[in-house]
């Protein structure tokens, strides 16, 4: 147990996730890592300090309530979860299959829901709590390559702001993070060759406005937020 | 068979459904009428004159091949689809079981890509078609009573213009309408009591724009048409 | 006078205008044909037969208001606006004069509320009336080289929506069309030469929506309709 | 003349302005408050050390042009604009006259255009800069009594738009923040008896998002931002 906020990073993999973890132990709070295996998120908790790893489907309902009572049991009460679960099939109405939409769906969708559900009690029992969602400009609009993605992740955004009309009146700020372009990672890099380095974005800047929106004054909170490269075309 | 063109209206109860059944039938098409069960259905379309009733469970894939199966043979290629199954859960986050999540995006959602992806085929065959969706104006926003069914008409709203952008150029109207009031039913005004009469969708008028969506002339497609009474605030 | 409606087509030229006011002549309408110079629409009006040609300037009041009491004397009450006067000068913010900003707001946006509130009072007093604003899919976003048009086409559009949640409950149905495309002309060929003849919006299918939306059932009015070529990316 | 970055406050009044003034200065810029008069703005301006006033009508090019002639003489090349002027006149569109509607547009959608246009070729020989604009809920609709203010704010946002896609590729960071909200001072108390204090915006919490909107790391921007107390419905 610890005195520390605890937030929970969930979907930790080597780009936004253990960037937000590591911001936010940082910052000092007690991280809870999260992501279907351990395999990479455990060295990085042991590198954080007060951080632990989990694995967890967000998907399973019962996956995800085992793993909160266990956060709660080992960290405390959460206070702040930065949702970064995500998916990115992509494919027109003609290539993707029945499965690919409800696959996307349940990651980015349900997992927020079965996520949300299990802390919102201990946040409104501390009177306060942030909830910053990972989202992409797929959630803006669909287009022709994106119908399993966009209709996922326009119900996340959806949801988020349905969360957000509830939750703010109660002291829980939900956010929205509005990713627009692709994320800096060796793979990205390595799946596009000859893009410049500046034009990706940084985990550490995507990082910093999921800080700045966990903490803002309650006078003046932000819902949606765009993360763009200032070179990206829009 | 028939050498009418084929209209298949997806969720034909005594509202939207019926009034679109009958606008297709006078217009000249023939029309197959879609609900989980008959029991409504058998009789308007016996009214109809060139019409059908099927039941078919959208949310089911083998369930929708078997049904456009068989309108394919009994009234011909299907050439124009008008989607108005739909669900209207009402819930906070804090109030909303995962199961109403996902339930409401099956039907809004899964379904129209199951039936969609059954008709494709034949309406670029015939070089021309037409899908109309009826929305709703919680696909715009998400509040604080509609955690599951705006997301789930968020999505569908997502998968309408993923899919206008794909199907456009091939001749196929994707349209969306997005309804912003309370539908005219005997069941809606006794649900309603004190809500004046001239305040009520009527359904013949929905139907209206949908004719004028599925016909308009390809140099001037819309996308996205709100319907909504003369005297509802928004 | 007459015992028809009176339609006002504000900004008649050979495009968009001009098919407007063949379509409203054409269901029963007495036309007014508003230009800057009655060089070009005299010789449509006397075409049409129950039309009327009146030269106005619309950012000027004494203008408007001399127009609309002599369209009132000539003709009778004003019952429908269609809104088409417009201007498309291109530039980013490092190109465009503060006149060009300026000018393009006043032809877009104050013209449109010059000649609305002079028409008000006489919908009023019929019970009903309609005003259809052409506008464009500027209004939706500004890009780059719209700095002066986009600003006047999102103020347009925002005025026809305070208007239209004004104006509606009183029986006046205000409307946009989103024009997203470029509209067919001889002037529009010859500067695209190489443009497929097919990505062209048709004037007579852009009228026939507005006339769609000036006539529809009150129970479910349409606030924003696109009108978009099959074939143009979006 | 200076080393530090400078700050240029446009609309200097007791609520935002000031917060926005104060905030840059403490993070070592040095500030020009410009306001109609320097009545209020001077005495905050000696306060703040390193600061100027400046009287200046934004809408009056040859105004803006002496204002910022003088800044960059006194202070050194601007880096930074937040462009907080604005106007507030509330009526439909059968009260307001069409000065009202001119008037607000000039404030708010000219006035940015004016002194932008005064600060970019300093900006880029600097290889950055920041504009931020204080926009607002008015700029993503019109409602009954806005229509003189959502058009003007909604030219301001459309600019702003443009400004971006053309300028953050050169290192010009172009923001929005949408206030959605009442502004805290003592004369809004004063006109609202019995709104709860935390129901309204602190000048200093929108003061906190300007500056992080104008110190992001460039490869995660972002451009709209929501500034809107946790307690108010939207």
């Amino acid at each position: 147990m610890t005195a520390k906020k605890v937030c929970v990073v969930v979907g930790v993999g080597p780009g936004n996730g253990a960037a937000l973890a590591r911001r936010f132990a940082s910052e000092g709070y007690a991280v809870a890592l999260l992501a279907r295996t351990t395999s990479t998120s455990e060295a990085l908790a042991a590198a954080l300090g007060d951080a632990r790893a989990y694995a967890c489907d967000v998907t399973d309902a019962a996956s995800v309530a085992r793993t909160f009572d266990a956060i709660t049991l080992d960290l405390g009460p959460v206070h702040t979860i930065v949702y970064n679960a995500g998916s990115g099939t992509w494919g027109t109405v003609e290539d993707i299959t029945p499965d690919m939409l409800e696959g996307a769906f349940r990651v980015n969708t349900l997992g927020l829901l079965l996520c949300t559900q299990r802390a919102i009690p201990a946040m409104k029992a501390q009177g306060s709590g942030s909830i910053v969602v990972v989202g992409s400009t797929a959630s803006r609009r669909g287009v022709a390559r994106t119908a399993a993605f966009a209709p996922a992740k326009a119900a996340q955004r959806s949801l988020a702001e349905s969360m957000a009309r509830h939750l703010w009146a109660q002291g829980i700020h939900v956010a929205l993070i509005i990713v627009d372009g692709v994320v800096d990672s060796p793979r990205a890099r390595a799946g596009m060759v000859g893009k410049p380095a500046d034009s990706f974005l940084s985990p550490d800047a995507v990082a910093d406005t999921a800080f700045h929106l966990a903490t803002q004054h309650a006078s003046a909170w932000s819902f949606e937020v765009e993360a763009r490269p200032f070179n990206e075309p829009w």
